[in-house]
């Protein structure tokens, strides 16, 4: 068993998951969080995007044996729940039935994480411990303690897990060949809260995702296991309407009476939260490479942010920290070759997972919209029932196919997208969709462009 | 006349024009530069590429009635000339007859704009003073000054044109909904040296770009005044063979001999060069926004690095400021207008330059290679002679048509792709490209995809 020394920066999911993989790989690591505990300090309330976790992030879980206590505090979300502006509800499901996507809190997980990592015996934690500055060449990291004191700290490797504003990653800035994008999206957001019923249970629907779907922008709402939803309003920074443009009170309240008239009774002060909270920007992330002189590499949402509008973010830090954990055994500890072999392998898919998480928006948010898109919907759905093996929906090889890399996904739904627009510009689609000859005329299509099907 | 003042940090080409134009409607103008002046010291000295300055370029100096001077310095250049890998030497026209790009210095224009600076008596020089930091709401920079004191330099507006390596931008990453991007291209280069033949004659012909194109990577070699050409090897990085592949002296010289025979007797010391320098590494930059709170924008490569494939870069440079001289009129000085006016129309055609420079390393590098390619510019050509004003081709546009901006040249260039792929694929193209009816067939694609034609 080696006894090689990591330092692991960053104690939120991805930070501690890796944590825990090195550790039982035999080396000795010291994972450093720039935040106080949060078991003892409440840092996490109204903080965070509530998180979905999906299969991908399941069997990551699951290889290292530690999926249990997190399943038993998530809640699974079969179908999509989308309020019309009308206050009509329709339901869309996720995938084949039972098929479900999980409402997490990711502060709880990150506990139920650090709880884990308390009982390895190889890994120590640090709170508080900020990182200031780090040599890329000895991977020696310098820490600003709370009480302000420096602390130099020696590894043979280490990992940035830190986050979206990553601080190994904005120091790689400065290195050469390191080629980095970061590109804010229209749309920022804030988080509101709906209560639970006085005896616990939840005020709306509990086991779907909410979706109020208004095109440019939309509300979702995630069950959370103590009967209250997490709400996230996603709404362009400028533009019309906009948190820009939506100043005065009146204007605000009238916005949120005339789109989400039905959830109205049940969001906590929604106008009050507008007017004080300051919205989140989102932005994405991309840099290459992910690995600095074999000595210090990127993981998580600091290799690449990406917009929260597949629910994949955590999911693919999570792969990230699988795909690195087989490669370890792979390479048998040779990071000569595990760094490039993890960069490699996981570079493409953190980029086609960053461009299927952006086009989501307006697949989101536009789900009760355009009569054309639902008829595809409709006509995909219809031929992936009856040829599952020649034609998966996108959303489920993303969601529920793990053994399907992202990068692949992308490139089948592409294919597929062109495939359907051939379908959509049949003479009489709009009246013929559901007759034999578009299943026939598909199915060729599909078979020429997907492979050999049935 | 206004007597508000600017600060420009950066001293180079389009740092020195830009404070010339803003000089002359008025404003008061701080130019600081953190190299010591060329005039007095000899800093460019085999440290910058020779630069091909065209219709972009000229015009946008003649509109300042500033373009005489840097004219008798250029030499133009009419064709490429291609030296295949065998010796034989081909030559490809630039444009039409007389069209031509021209070979500048990059020192020896930014000295003859320096010049023109000293006469504005609304322009004070600051040389060797470095920027070391902004206030983007204020618009006050702190320079450090050659004895290591700092001055704060206070202005209404600031505008970073301060290069590829901007300061002004890298400060600017800290700034909210700052997006941007840093790409490495693959290439690398170093520079190589041409001596004049004794009398002062140049040995390669001189009214000629000269390229000796490998495919993976290429030598240029521009035309100097005194008889020498500045050459440029481009060659990747990593990879076989690349700058970190050659490393022994042996493989440097059967590299150069095996593949520029023909220029083996001309070029000095060619592996002492290589073994000698570091590469510089090719690299974009993308940014949005560029200008910050109405108080500091960002211009020429400090908004926009591109690669040198298109010899663009210090003609979009140039063009900018072209862009915000007119628009300082248009919007009566009011620069609540004019940032937001600027960034919008150039922003559009930094990214169209960048997109095209990109694409045109395999254009270049690939020159004699590809037969399909060959045959497919003559048929282009044949088809342009005939029907100028239905298709001009790309490189004219680009280079000779300053009235069409970037963004529409590089969406018209794409649209030619579309039409000649359809008449590349005709079944006997090789055969029949000069029959009549591929001109019909080619009238008849591109008068649907791109007007009315003639």
């Amino acid at each position: 068993m080696s006894q090689e020394t990591f330092t692991v920066v960053g104690g939120g999911p991805v930070g501690t998951l890796l944590a825990i993989s090195l550790a039982r790989h035999g080396y000795m690591v010291g994972l450093y969080e720039g935040r106080p505990d949060s078991r003892q300090t409440s840092i996490y309330q109204g903080k965070s995007i509530n998180i979905a976790l999906s299969d991908r992030g399941w069997m990551s879980l699951e290889k290292l044996g530690i999926s249990a206590r997190a399943r038993s505090h998530a809640i699974p979300m079969y179908h999509r729940a989308i309020h019309g502006v009308d206050g009509s509800l329709s339901s869309l499901p996720y995938g084949k039935d039972g098929d479900a996507i999980w409402s997490v809190s990711r502060g709880g997980i990150n506990e139920q994480l650090l709880d884990i990592v308390d009982d390895e015996k190889n890994i120590t934690t640090y709170f508080e411990h900020r990182l200031v500055d780090l040599d890329f060449e000895s991977a020696t990291a310098t820490f600003k303690v709370k009480d302000d004191n420096e602390l130099v700290v020696e590894a043979d490797y280490l990992f940035g897990a830190d986050g979206a504003y990553s601080k190994v990653r904005r120091l790689a800035h400065n290195l050469p060949r390191f080629s980095y994008s970061q590109t804010y999206m229209p749309q920022c957001y804030i988080e509101l809260n709906i209560p639970a019923n006085p005896d616990g249970s939840h005020k709306l629907e509990k086991n779907a995702l909410h979706i109020w779907p208004r095109k440019d922008f939309m509300l979702i709402a995630l069950p959370n296991p103590d009967g209250t939803f997490t709400c996230t309003l996603f709404l362009n920074y400028s533009g019309e309407p906009s948190f820009e443009s939506l100043q005065e009170r009146s204007a605000v309240k009238a916005f949120f009476e005339s789109n989400f008239a039905d959830v109205m009774d049940y969001l906590e002060s929604p106008v009050d939260v507008f007017m004080e909270k300051t919205a989140a920007p989102l932005f994405l992330v991309q840099v290459f490479p992910w690995s600095f002189n074999r000595k210090v590499g990127l993981i998580g949402d600091a290799a690449h942010a990406i917009v929260p509008f597949y629910g994949q973010g955590m999911n693919c830090g999570f792969e990230d920290c699988a795909e690195l954990d087989g490669l370890i055994s792979e390479h048998d500890h040779d990071w000569d070759r595990i760094f490039p072999a993890y960069e490699n392998a996981r570079k493409p898919n953190g980029d086609a997972i960053a461009e299927l998480s952006k086009r989501n928006f307006v697949e989101m948010s536009d789900l009760s919209g355009d009569r054309t898109f639902q008829l595809r919907k409709m006509i995909e759905a219809k031929f992936s029932m009856r040829f599952p093996q020649l034609w998966s929906p996108l959303y489920s090889m993303v969601t529920f196919s793990p053994e399907v890399p992202y990068s692949e996904a992308l490139r089948v739904g592409d294919e597929q997208n062109t495939v359907m627009e051939k379908i959509m510009a049949l003479p009489n689609i709009e009246d013929d969709w559901d007759e034999q000859y578009v299943m026939d005329q598909l199915f060729e299509l599909a078979s020429e462009a997907l492979g050999d099907g049935q």
